[in-house]
């Protein structure tokens, strides 16, 4: 399946090992990732699972495909702004969410109201979400879900 | 100034009246109202408005302007589906939450990642609103926000 | 009605005035103006418009309300680049082009694609458009073509 | 690179093969293509493409991934309608049109205003395409015109 992994663009050092490992097991499991294609959370989820051989997209707010990190193997520019997130979301048949501040929340809601599946690491506390403590947590929890 | 409410496409009879207060005393207080231009409160918002000679204005996820509510004076169609709930708050200067789900809470994080002011009454509880309890505490507050 | 008036941003002084008298003629005759909402062909038909008191709206390519030409009195911002083309056609129920560059072909293509009657004065020669002359020809056009 | 192949959603026999050659010819030379997702020209240039091995990404106008033809690998829903028409131009390095109809003449028209060079095959005569005979000629040209 397609997983869309949300979060952060700067994360710490701690949220970005977890988000690697989400990559990784997704990639592991033979999952595609779809994410904003941008830096923090999104880099280290693309970087993870490109680690395993998965394949990563990446959506873009903007048109400029050079922008995206160097993980995304699939780069789709928009020009549309924040109309992007809903978009990210969309493309994944489960969505899960390492942090994140507002552009996360707003995908959040986006996520739940087209009722995918969401697993969420330290992210915002949403009736909705299963929250979980580890990658292979969320990542079994997405697994689950959309079976 | 323009208002963007939002809140859900069905409403308590409370949650009706409150929102028809919000746009009545928008448009007493000579501000338009921007909002999804379905049902709930945004009927609601545009019926309060028009009520005090506001413009109201809807933007609709499909294509068909004559699904909007009968209080919606200007209708712009879209047929972006979840994308326009962008559209919606970043065509207010502040933003008023009255109840809603998913797809509110999709909006109240659009708001605040463009930074919005937000008003909520029985919103989502979220860092960064302001929950107040009436319709008048709610105007009042995206008044002294924007100013 | 409400008729999208499409066209080049920047303008001769004849197309200007074309434009203009496409707006006054529009507003006299009580149907509403949408429009990209920037300069040239855009302004000429909202300053026309208001000059007969109908209603203009201006959909911006960008999210800055601020950035619409001085005759456009409802603003909707996008924020979404070129997609905001589409947005104009559909918001429509008929369209009138005068003259016009890639923007304007790009809309013209839109608009056959999903319906819209076209007038066209002076804009890209294509099967589907009604081509006229004058101002008054555009309008009637579009006026019969709607009933 | 990345090519944007667009055309009919419909094709002849003779259409379908000019297609299907674009595709194949672009996966030998180590281009990817990015189209529509839906049958017609979309669906030959994809199965071209594959057949050479090479990447083909769709961008649907529903949400449905399920809609896209067989021969898109990495399918890309939008949920937009013909807002995703811009996206889908936006995304290549280059643009080569087979035939096509109005659908395609709003994605020449996007192509031109973001100049993106322009092969066209038996599709609208526009100012600033290279039309073209054979699929040979067009992938020569899209090549010689990005370096």
């Amino acid at each position: 399946m397609r997983v869309a992994v949300i979060g952060g663009s700067s994360a710490t050092d701690q949220e970005y090992e977890q988000a690697r490992q989400v990559g990784e097991l997704l990639g592991e499991r033979g999952h595609e990732v779809v994410c904003g294609g941008f830096g923090g959370v999104m880099e280290a989820v693309c970087a993870g699972a490109r680690e395993a051989d998965g394949h990563t997209i990446g959506i873009l707010p903007n048109e400029d495909r050079g922008s995206a990190n160097d993980y995304v193997q699939t780069v789709i520019g928009t020009g549309m702004g924040n109309a992007r997130n809903v978009l990210v979301v969309l493309n994944g048949d489960a969505v899960i969410a390492v942090d994140g501040s507002t552009g996360t929340l707003s995908e959040l809601g986006h996520a739940l109201d087209i009722d995918r599946p969401v697993a969420g690491i330290g992210t915002h506390s949403l009736e909705g979400i299963e929250h979980v403590e580890t990658a292979e947590q969320a990542v079994d929890y997405v697994e689950s879900a959309v079976q």
